[in-house]
């Protein structure tokens, strides 16, 4: 594919078992809740029962009474230091109730039955208030007010006050002043160029209101973290966490303690998905800093649902054109999404970022509201808004090919952006390998063949796009006195990234990835990592492990010259040994020069390399997903038979990982087109509070996957690898809904695609 | 004292509190057997009890039919991968018990009392053999074996064949090939120069058989170990170790596993003086990887007494000579120590390398032998060797200058070495400031009127040297997000090194010591770290940090100057933030350029420094002891009135530690001086196996201390810090000696000095 390609270390590109696996798989793995603590107490969350209410009084007599409660803590008890509108900053509830589920109180008992039995006893009195439940209601002038008191009076972000700031090429980013009511926390909006001409010259424009669901990341483990003060006063949380460094300083902010007074241990995950951050850990922290001993909260799968952070719904309406030639001219959108009782997580700005695709137009203009309600904060899930955004354009983009009676693909390709091509906010695209994904795609029999389907069956494509994330990162790295390598960082693995660090140090010394071990150091050892999310840890900190790698290799060799007495640059390392280039008999082993290391006599510094980095530019996700239905005509069930994902990865390290990670993003991908989503009555109770109401996919649910891995290297990860994380959910969902209006000739534009919307759909032949 | 001490940073020199010391004096500090461990198993050592006898056969049935017992582990049951005669390879005894307390068995069980219970149900059957515990007759050819088998047939360290290697400055080390019994199992000799010619020219010449004892370390807390196999299959071991890392390959070693395969985790410790090294390490890893559970092994303080490894006796011999003018000519030795079940330590050939003191003689011949009797394997303790060389030299020289009527302080600083001269292994003593501790000494009151002193009391001096030690050390710093600084090592703090650490990271960066927190981080992430023993941590360790802390420094300036737009050579960083120079007002605080480096937005690598380091040399410590006794003339009891230490500290980072270090040491030092022996009758069975019957110094035996803090930097010590722990004990015995032949005329050559050998020694005019 690429020049260097034939030059790469063997051990780049090789399947290797993930390091996980196996204690994973055998059951030996230790989550967060299986950590023994000694003096460990429980506690147990008190949820709000109304959607929105004034909380006049909480009586805890009750539950103190019950033996082996220790306290009943209310917002009041808990030593918060600093003030906040976010969610970080109200692990309970204060004045005002803010979702049916937000925590109000929390019991600390000696056992967690103790606690269970006494949460039950906690009386919350309340005057209800109007619970803002409707996202369209919610947005309109003088809808009541989902939130009305706040700790801090500040401008959100976005006022209505427009502002503009140019961001290059053209483009603009700006606040939009639609008129809307208080509820509307942030505002964000893209433009370039002079959307409503673009779309009065197109021949051809099309139109949708799209609507998504609240997704929960639907995690095996439930939340949970421990806390506790160590003997020398450092607050230490042990949780199931993607972040270890951003806990710690979040932590280190809420109680206004030094960040090394708190220090962070991320246990095994148990999946995660974008949705454990910073939920049970300002409980359990504070909790243990008021009692003065470890405190364990462990959400139940019913609490999780109720109290974490999912992701929110949204309603994108987008109006786009083209002309007869096959050329997207304009495209306007506007975005409402849910941001729940806390709007930290900005969904609808990155969803209006990726509503224009990876597509050039003449002129765009996205518009994205997010709207406080009475439902959870929000959280990140795997690539958040992309699949709400790619639901609503690739289902356009699919309705202009048919229109203009161009092959998908080839209107796509028409329109693909290049290197220099900028994304909404300015930010370069670069090289992507998405025209590559959509060749491999072209030529596959199951889109050739798409015309010979029977009846009932389609196939449909999307195309994929996530900018990709980098974060600054630093690695040590260690050659062990038995010649093995270590490397240590502090991420935390949540998808086989550890496995990846020790194919990149074996690359880079010219050992086994066998040979390497990763350790996943706390806050108090580590160098400093990024969280596990957005792509970046392949990315960012495997660049940082390259370059530790390659200061180790540095240090080896020269250490190697002197021992040899030859010149460092007629040595070469390779196969565990530094040899002479001419006579390689003459080489000392890895394994040697560790032991020269080792112990009392060690006449030579630690051979460690240690590096940071942060790439200096982003390396975007592409992919394609090719989608081949079945669609029961009679009962409206959609079996996915066939789902082929394409994604240019930048460089495959480990391909068996890269494959599972396709599986397991696709599979997501398929659970929002057809099955997941979070259901609210009236008031905004939530209706799906366990995995028998809420639908996620399993095994048994699974298409015939197929993997297309693309390799077009970027320009800064380790050996040219992308991050890959986010890629495969992206487009899933409208590859599905274009199957299936290629199955049943109705476009569906509400997610989930459930039986029951694609039945009514062939009844009235279009969707609801 | 020298050129740059107005130059350093303010906070060189501060005397701050330990940082270990508020935990510890509250007793918040949580110790090795303090810890929890979810499913953990007893380990109970079954203790041999004749001190040499074959092991016929071990009935494990009633131990094993006590309820709750799990395993009885004998040597045949441990999982060693690989062979070897040392201790390490042998937790239990295998065939032949070598001593009595020597480990036979081990009972792991689900409580320690069931443990306990079982342990006495053990039966070992033994057929008596020869119990060797006389150290001169163990010596002498045709005595019994102390041992008899041996699983690798080896020729011992220092074979009776005759070696010779000139080490410089001709000087020789060489291997003595006196005729000796098998027992001898170490020979090691030095010479330079014709020493029958010396002696024989010399006006005076005088000579002493000198005896000490064997000596437990007394660290308040016996050795624990807790061992316990990871999810991932990682041997993870946690415990009162001075050395993680070197437990760590130890342990590797002994089961045959990758280094990265065991994980050594140092807890804070209760004291070790050089007894911690995997004594009961590798029972409990062994166990826990037999029976695939949690085994800690936490000894009794009788068991630590009869298992562990303290001091070995020893049998010095000296002849010594100097002309009328002052000057030493030549000096003999023979040293014989015990080197007990296991020769590992050598003690005797650091005896042997420092029974030439620190003085330039003519020539000099010691030769040392390692005698293998029926005891304890032999230990490290606190400057191994140093206390017995010089309680034989510095008694000589004394009597060398009472002969030659001279002041004992001018006749040493007569023959005093120079930086140039050699130790007897031919390493350059190199600066050292014990000219300068004489001096003090001399100065001081006591020593200038000890003329004037009642009947019954005397004072004496004595000096110390210790050539110091240096070992290999990274460390990691971090800039954290609120400005603050994290040091990560892997050394376990002993003595304040911690603390150490924080002044010396706060001088690089011109910050508070306060603003520097210490990590003391496990096997799995430190940065690879040497043991605390020998006086390296401060001079390497130290050495290590500064020099990491140099490169954050540079790192933290760079970025400053790229967001100040100033050159680099115009900022300066003091005061917890960089400034330009002339125009302060325009600077940028620590805190903030933390702040822009934490997060998701952060757009630069992390600030972090790490550096490896072993310094180029030693840093020798010389020490002046100078005692003030007075002896009740009739009972014999010597009562120590003032103790004056005066120690050439390089670089005293924080006088209030160096104190306490010289308090300890010299505490220790009266200890071997005055009470401390470990009793043993003919069969070798030890009769002080707990703290009533071994007579270690408390607190209410403390003489008056003065520390006298003598700066003489070393070149290589962070600084010119160097290293400390070892000087405070070394001569503190012959000082006392040379005070009680000042009070009473009567020369003793016994340690410990007790009473009952005092009030002997007067009634006899003669000591026993």
């Amino acid at each position: 594919m690429d020049a260097h390609q034939e030059a790469l270390p063997d051990v780049i590109g090789r399947s290797i078992p993930r390091i996980d696996g196996r204690p994973k798989v055998t059951g030996h793995a230790r989550f967060a809740a299986d950590i023994a603590v000694r003096g460990m107490l429980h506690g147990r969350p008190v949820l709000a029962m109304p959607a929105h209410a004034r909380i006049e009084r909480i009586d805890v007599a009750g539950a103190l009474a019950v033996p082996g409660v220790v306290a009943v803590l209310t917002a009041a008890d808990l030593p918060i230091a600093t003030e906040g509108n976010d969610r970080l900053h109200e692990p309970l509830a204060r004045h005002e109730i803010l979702w049916a589920g937000q925590p109000v109180a929390l019991v600390v008992a000696d056992t967690a039955e103790a606690a269970a039995d006494a949460a039950q006893l906690v009386l919350v009195e309340t005057t209800p208030l109007d619970a803002v439940v409707d996202l369209e209601r919610a947005f309109e002038g003088g809808a009541p007010r989902a939130r009305l008191t706040r700790p801090i009076e500040e401008t959100v972000s976005g006022s209505a006050e427009s502002q503009h700031a140019a961001v290059g090429g053209g483009a603009e980013e700006f606040t939009p002043d639609e008129p809307a009511s208080a509820n509307v926390v942030a505002r964000s909006g893209y433009r370039r160029g002079d959307v409503e001409s673009a779309l009065a010259a197109c021949d051809v424009v099309v139109e949708g209101r799209f609507t998504t669901s609240w997704v929960h990341q639907g995690y095996l483990e439930p939340q949970v973290a421990t806390a506790a003060t160590d003997d020398d006063g450092i607050l230490h949380v042990t949780s199931a966490t993607q972040g270890t460094f951003q806990t710690r300083s979040e932590l280190a902010r809420l109680f206004g303690r030094p960040i090394a007074a708190v220090r962070v241990t991320g246990a095994t995950l148990g999946g995660a998905f974008g949705g454990k951050f910073l939920i049970v850990e300002p409980l359990a922290a504070a909790a243990a800093l008021v009692v003065g001993r470890p405190v364990r909260v462990e959400l139940t799968r019913n609490e999780d649902f109720r109290m974490s952070n999912p992701a929110p719904a949204g309603l994108i309406e987008v109006r786009a054109g083209a002309t007869r030639d096959g050329r997207l001219r304009g495209l306007r959108a506007r975005i409402r999404f849910d941001a729940g009782a806390f709007a930290e997580s900005s969904v609808e700005g990155i969803a209006a970022m990726l509503t224009i695709g990876p597509y050039r137009w003449d002129a765009h203009e996205v518009v994205a509201f997010g709207i406080e309600t009475n439902r959870f904060g929000t959280g990140a899930y795997r690539a958040p808004g992309a699949t709400q955004a790619t639901f609503a354009l690739e289902q356009l983009i699919d309705e202009l090919a048919l229109r203009l009676d161009l092959d998908p693909i080839e209107l796509r390709r028409r329109n693909l952006v290049g290197p220099d091509d900028e994304m909404a906010d300015g930010t370069p695209w670069g090289g992507i390998g998405l025209a590559e994904c959509l060749g491999r795609v072209a030529e596959h029999p199951l889109y050739r063949d798409r015309a010979s389907l029977p009846d009932g069956e389609g196939v449909g494509l999307a195309v994929g796009a996530w900018p990709g994330g980098r974060q600054a990162a630093s690695a040590l790295c260690r050659l062990e006195a038995d010649g093995r390598v270590t490397v240590v960082t502090g991420v935390v693995d949540m998808s086989g990234t550890m496995t990846g660090f020790a194919t990149i140090a074996a690359a880079g010394l010219g050992i086994a990835a066998d040979d390497v071990s990763v350790v996943a150091a706390d806050t108090a050892s580590a160098p400093r990592s990024p969280f596990s999310g957005g792509s970046v840890i392949t990315y960012s900190m495997g660049r940082a492990v390259e370059r530790a790698t390659a200061v180790l290799r540095e240090k080896i060799l020269g250490y190697a010259a002197q021992v040899l007495e030859i010149d460092v640059r007629d040595l070469e390392l390779a196969d565990g040994a530094v040899r002479p280039k001419g006579t390689p008999e003459r080489g000392i082993t890895l394994a040697e020069i560790g032991e020269r290391m080792d112990g009392w006599s060690a006449k030579h510094e630690p051979l460690e390399g240690h590096a940071g980095s942060i790439p200096p530019g982003l390396a975007p996700l592409t992919v394609v997903h090719l989608i081949h239905v079945r669609v029961d005509l009679e009962s409206g069930e959609v079996r996915v038979l066939d789902h082929v994902v394409a994604q240019d990865v930048g460089r495959a390290l480990n391909p068996a990982i890269i494959e599972g990670q396709l599986h397991g993003g696709a599979t997501q991908g398929l659970g929002w087109a057809l099955r997941e989503a979070m259901v609210f009555d009236d008031a905004g109770q939530l209706l799906t509070g366990t995995f028998l109401d809420y639908a996620l996919p399993t095994a048994t649910d699974g298409p015939r996957f197929e993997t297309l891995i693309v390799e077009v290297p970027s320009t800064d990860g380790p050996y040219g690898a992308r991050g890959i994380g986010e890629g495969p959910v992206c487009g899933a969902a409208a590859a599905a809904a274009n199957a299936v209006h290629d199955a049943t000739g109705v476009r569906y534009r509400t997610l989930p695609m459930t039986a029951q919307r694609i039945w009514r759909g062939l009844r009235d032949r279009a969707p609801d």
